[in-house]
């Protein structure tokens, strides 16, 4: 339960802007594809997810920017649950560069939505089995 | 035919990089811009077109790039065809800057392609009439 | 004192994703967009901070998503402060389609920087002299 | 001499677009990294060849679009000169899925700028060194 992953991603020459460090938008992008990357990690993979009709639309995002990242750092980003998913499931995230300073924290907050009703629906149990493992 | 149109563009802090310039990546972004507003004023909408069962996917993109857009450059891009569409439809953009230098220019070459049958298409009529009004 | 500002924003194709609605990253770049305006409006243009030797990097950004914005709407996005700045400025954000619609809500905190020290600084006078008018 | 590298790159799902595959603008991106990690694979890093005074300024992109990317795709970059650099350097590309399908090539031409006096210089015989190892 609340298993915690860690994924690696080299900062883009355009994610950078005239203050010569990453844009701060592109955290987003960061924690999204760790979000992927915890999924695939515990077995699922978003289009699985999207297959079996279950959608998880993002409904609340929060970032900490604490020392900004910059072009070609090597980022860690390590992505946990806080607590058992219900009806939306919570991700926190965070964001070290290659000398393992802590650069960026944050939060994601997501509903399960079924991709037929367009309705919240709980958690499905399948996921739950994935991770109580 | 082969009309003319120009669009208003404000270079955006995120889309500058740590050159201090706007990242090349954006001119195809920009060009998308003015060819939905091209679109528009001779009376198609994307959306339109997409619900006529009509697809413009892009098969090639061409940027020169001339000198660079800064934060918060007020940009024109006139947008217009060099020829009659058949099975492809080619648009040629410029791209100037508020003290009327040349900046940019390309071009886009899109299929007509049956969103039904995603084989490639004519021109529809209906479109050609627009473009000989 | 705690002016509101409101911005037009067109969403582009290029901000949609695959679920056919606006990516959430962009609405960080919405809303820098938003404050960009806000202060022109004030008369403070980002170029003329930064030339003063005054950096505002972003520390916290927050967005709750309420409703997706999807390909062609026109947004408004309104911008207010809700406290006299001091060290830090807070900006909350509230986007709006063109049918009315709260889409979006969210806050950005920013540190006041001296570009020279690179220390925090308080709020220069001119700007709270700007902001009482 | 005219050395190829490959490159992976996993399409991450804010790259796609409601057509449901990558929106074209991206495949300037992947290119860059692709460039990017050719540099590094024949002893260059941007930020030396910055630090050393090297600008290498985009002035041509083309790209031709095959077949569409999709999200989780698993591309490789293939990248080669195809001419040994004088005032410019041109760079070519290639991308394949992971069913070794092409799916896009395409072309930047650079010019070498001196960052100093901002003017065009030949390629410095220590790249061309480097090339020919």
């Amino acid at each position: 339960m609340l298993k915690k992953t860690q994924t690696s991603l080299e900062v883009r020459y355009a994610e950078t802007d005239q203050m010569q460090i990453v844009h701060h938008s592109n955290y987003a992008i960061y924690f999204e594809q760790a979000r992927v990357d915890w999924l695939r990690k515990q077995g699922m993979h978003y289009d699985k997810l999207e297959n079996e009709g279950i959608m998880l639309p993002l409904i609340h995002l929060e970032v900490n920017y604490k020392k900004p990242a910059v072009f070609g750092d090597q980022l860690q980003v390590k992505t946990f649950l806080t607590e058992i998913p219900n009806v939306k499931i919570s991700f926190d995230y965070q964001i070290y560069n290659q000398r393992n300073e802590l650069l960026t924290s944050g939060k994601t907050i997501h509903a399960f939505v079924s991709s037929e009703t367009r309705r919240p629906m709980r958690c499905p149990q399948s996921i739950l089995e994935l991770l109580s493992d």
